[in-house]
């Protein structure tokens, strides 16, 4: 489940907190037994991108935990500083080494038990140099059928691929938005 | 600025933090002095909506700091638990007590000087009773010759409002994403 009921202590001060419903509020949320201080905690986003080049779609295979070895496409963590498209870019240069252009914002999926929400931009490559990072075993290009649908990492990146290629059949890119399948 | 660099104390132990680079990372982050614990920041989302009845769009005017007295689109923090599209019909009903009916994602704007995304969907009124909650003086339909652009409370509902304002005059809805202008 989500991060949660994680809080212990405050961190302005460092004393226990407990969950209570603030006075003027209508949900538990973390206070501090001592100075008070409220500590909210709401989803997160991760960005990321679907990068194109001609027929194909790049996916890179993680290095990291969680599924190890399984195919993913470009994404990670909004970090404070940062555009959506900026953070898409970034992951996309740090997980792939790939160049890019985004184009629009294909998807946008709740995944409300993760506390998260995934956005993912499409993208135009703009060659076919790859350089992946730490946190990719390889970063290589796939034609729709030769996706390895059973080794993709995360629903998300399952339904965005689908999306997109569902997109392209049709000739139209609509965004998708909405709690993931 | 964002609320980075906040975080003095560990949420898991109340011991000190201290701001360093960990080792497979490459931006500074509070970790714990005692147990090691990093506590990532990053932005959260504000979701609203742009409740529409025939020609007129629904305002509601802050009953709150910031911006007391001032008109805005019904939005607030998207909470853990929660979908975009709940967190936009809460905010309406809890500041407006409007029903309505979710239509597209109509905005998604960066606000990085706050550590924000910003999510407005277009939506249908379903009939023009009202019932401003504790958060709002008021609630009102506005045509858009009435609109008080000066007294607009935040650059994302005053850009959100003349994208939807462009966007009916065009025909055509699409979607606004990027920067806060």
């Amino acid at each position: 489940m989500f991060a949660s009921r994680q809080i212990k202590h405050c961190r302005a001060c460092g004393a226990a907190v407990e969950y209570r419903i603030p006075a003027d509020d209508n949900r538990p949320r973390a206070q501090c037994t001592v100075c008070a201080t409220i500590h909210y905690e709401n989803p997160i986003n991760v960005v990321g991108t679907v990068p194109v080049w001609g027929e194909q779609v790049l996916l890179c295979r993680r290095a990291i935990e969680p599924r190890y070895g399984w195919w993913t496409l470009p994404a990670g963590f909004l970090e404070l500083g940062e555009t959506i498209a900026a953070g898409a870019l970034r992951e996309t240069d740090e997980e792939a080494g790939a160049r890019i252009e985004l184009q629009e914002l294909l998807t946008v999926l709740d995944v409300v038990a993760a506390g998260q929400l995934h956005l993912f931009f499409r993208a135009r490559m703009l060659d076919t140099t790859l350089a992946p990072g730490s946190e990719s075993l390889e970063a290589r290009l796939f034609y729709e059928h030769e996706v390895p649908w059973e080794q993709v990492a995360f629903r998300t990146v399952r339904q965005t691929l689908r999306h997109f290629f569902a997109c392209r059949q049709a000739g139209v890119f609509t965004q998708y938005c909405g709690a993931v399948a």
